[in-house]
């Protein structure tokens, strides 16, 4: 089980949940500031099995909007390990 | 060190919150979106030593409201290792 | 590549952020809830490269406020590895 934290700007989170709740994905969605140019951004948090890494990452690509500013990216993406996953 | 982030409902955000720090827990609270039903929810973090990770998800367990629709989770859990813990 | 996950007071966030900014680090911040005392706090989670670990801790050492309540900390670090880190 991975946890992947993406950080995308705010216009891109409801298209990005969008893409994923209707693929399955379960998504924690949380309201955050990037850090250079202070715009509003979205931390998505997407628990998944490590096989599906791929496409949840896919997914988001293929949902966020053409960039504004090439300087800044349009999403960014840290995959860490889950050591323990239970639901209650 | 482990690091428990915990996603549930808004509701059982206080009483699981004291349940932990009465037991002596440190507890960050986020607010948060859960992706299904667009309902609130809270995402709690909580830094413990490895062999006191069973109780805290014990006490949030104990804590959370019954469900009331039995096709969400009442809580989820991810532990994610610490490579490192600071405090300053 | 790791994750810093930082937890320092809300009168902090400004000045740490500038100072990370600053140094070109990368900063996502979310605004959160402390604990013990219910005080507004602020998390903050930068991405880092395995050896600048230390000098983001040390900016944010140098960049917190004294402590008003030295029973506090003024800020508490988790350092998470990442097992794969993107941007798009």
């Amino acid at each position: 089980m991975k946890l992947i934290i993406t950080i995308i700007s705010d216009q891109d989170n409801e298209p990005v949940s969008q893409a994923l709740i209707g693929k399955g994905f379960r998504v924690t969605r949380i309201a955050s500031t990037g850090g250079f140019f202070r715009r509003g951004s979205s931390t998505l948090m997407i628990g998944v099995n490590d096989e599906k890494v791929s496409e949840a990452i896919e997914l988001i690509r293929d949902s966020v909007s053409a960039a504004s500013d090439t300087s800044m990216p349009r999403a960014t993406f840290f995959v860490l390990n889950v050591e323990n996953f239970t639901k209650i």
